[in-house]
């Protein structure tokens, strides 16, 4: 296996186009990642809305160039909604992102996230314990937290990309987005992110503007990058997690090629 | 047509009683906007109460001194409970904020947006797609962005007024205040205010705490200028988008004449 | 009556024990604190989860270390999923908070209020207002916001800890730990604190994270000191409200036994 580095120029242009063009994400996400969601996306360069409502999630999807779906705080409705706007995304052929929060930590949540999985999403983005859980295996964690490293998830992940033809990226101090045949590694962030609610959740809303420009691995890749730059940036002179969100979002808004090329190192690892 | 301008004294006395009343602000508002409407209701001096269950929004509505309804988020019970909260408004002759997120979105949006505007609200508050597509014209709109700059949307807004009997503004880069007869234009705010989620909300909540104080014109004109001078104090020496939630707070909270007689002018260009 | 002091170090080893057990916390909260909950609950070294869905609700309590039950922003199915999560916790051994937002202002919300309670809940946090109408008194109350001082609440206090077998924390610019036989007042915080929203429902999910490794009454002292000094240390070069939540987390992350010690002073004025 030899790793060799991806051009931070494929990255950077995702990202200028994603700028130029705008894309409209369509969140069916939780409650506390809304508003976190919603500025990193604006910061970004995409157009956020939360619609979630089964009466409109159809109509709204059609005006939109990608959807996220994030089951952090799902309740009967929600998953009906999801589902609908899952199917009509497919119809459609809208790329839609699935973060699985808590899969694994009730029988209702790890039955959700296998329907929606199973409904064959574009990516999938969610860290080691959730990412192991969908792939049918014990992934361990603590309510919405991870107990494993996402190095543990990847055979878990190569699994799951091939059963449901999704990429998948799991986070965590290393990143790893792989589609079955691909594994790339990203290298980046900051420690104090996990410890910033909602993050996670933004970065699968992150992955599912760039899905609207660029095909899933790439997108996927180009998130996570992105993200991981921002992270790093934000946290840098920090004093602890309680600004990260703002901090994120003036990172975001102000992401050029140097701040991207000092602040991440990603490797395509492909065995 | 001869413009004039409007005494900031007018609005400043405005901001100085509803320091000094404290009304309490019923909100109906959507899950993204309701932390930052709190918080900037409550820096701006008034007491805001989020309150959305059919089972209590009459009784709730009782006690208040104004209401906000906003459909950002919808969905049939909240929408159910919003008719009902608008209805008691009327029959308790409390002044309420619409404010048509989305509107022109998708049919059910337009549709629940028209069903509220029916109910004669005191004022309507939205961007110019919204105020388009409430008045019946085609309103363009990227979801919840606007696509149309605040003065395409000034005749349809001055229709929609004398169909409605409500006062409608219309906010963006300039805002506009109309009532069927009259139009004020206010001048202030910065560019990075639609890059931070929910502002556009809290203005609404904002509105309709001005609204328990002085009448609806006066009202809208006031909120307007208020957030305007707010914005401008917030954004300042902004990096980006991120911090400006907490420093509109702390503007808010600070806003004195001075700074709102340097940030903001007011016109009353009624033809 | 003779007051004495209650040792900080007994207040620093319930934090240091917390930050090593990093318990996870069951939140049923409102939403409007559930974003501002989950990231002081990471600050201060716990593992949040905000889970509501009937569905889950008893299965997540089975791996959470402690819950809280908050009604600010309550509808039917959240009531019900309360009340199932309120009894299993008691099954279960578990400790759990209840926080009765508003109680007092509507019939509905003082009646699902008092219903809690009567579930027997480990403690119960609240401003004076809302602790007078829980104790059947006459609470006044502006929608969510006290109009009584919290020292008015102590003898109402006291009753209802009797009553309900609970510990009881009123908060307000002195805040009071009755259990019906001690009274211990916590002198600390900051005026500013009431001016950002959902800090006190972050204070009842603090309460209950350490409930997770304390017997009730230190628990309550602890949380309530803790979150003193955290707003303390937050507000000190505060220019208004607005950076308040952002600042507490940090201060939180960085809370320390020199921090706690200038910055709160605990008395155990029991009778």
């Amino acid at each position: 296996m030899t790793a060799h580095a991806i051009a931070i120029d494929t990255v950077y242009a995702a990202l200028e186009d994603l700028r130029a063009r705008r894309p409209l994400v369509h969140n069916i996400t939780n409650f506390v990642a809304m508003g976190v969601s919603a500025n990193i996306l604006l910061a970004l360069g995409a157009s956020p809305a939360m619609v979630h409502a089964l009466e409109e999630v159809e109509d709204f999807l059609a005006i939109s160039d990608a959807l996220c779906i994030n089951i952090g705080t799902l309740s009967p409705p929600w998953v009906e909604a999801m589902h609908a706007a899952a199917v009509k995304a497919n119809t459609l052929g809208k790329p839609w992102v699935l973060d699985p929060v808590g899969c694994g930590a009730t029988p209702y949540r790890t039955k959700a996230a296998a329907a929606l999985a199973a409904l064959k999403p574009t990516i999938i983005r969610g860290n080691a314990s959730e990412i192991l859980s969908l792939a049918g295996e014990t992934g361990g964690g603590k309510g919405v937290d991870s107990t494993a490293r996402a190095g543990d998830a990847v055979s878990a992940a190569t699994a799951l990309a091939k059963r449901t033809g999704a990429v998948v990226a799991i986070t965590g101090a290393v990143d790893y987005v792989c589609d079955g045949a691909s594994l790339a590694d990203i290298h980046g962030g900051h420690e104090l992110m996990p410890l910033s609610t909602a993050l996670g959740c933004s970065l699968s809303a992150v992955t599912a503007a760039f899905a609207a420009v660029r095909p899933p691995r790439e997108a996927a890749i180009a998130a996570l990058a992105v993200f991981a730059a921002g992270g790093s940036a934000a946290a840098e002179n920090a004093r602890g997690p309680g600004h990260l969100p703002a901090d994120m979002c003036d990172a975001l808004y102000r992401m050029d090629r140097a701040t991207l090329a000092r602040s991440v190192r990603l490797l395509d690892s492909t065995g």
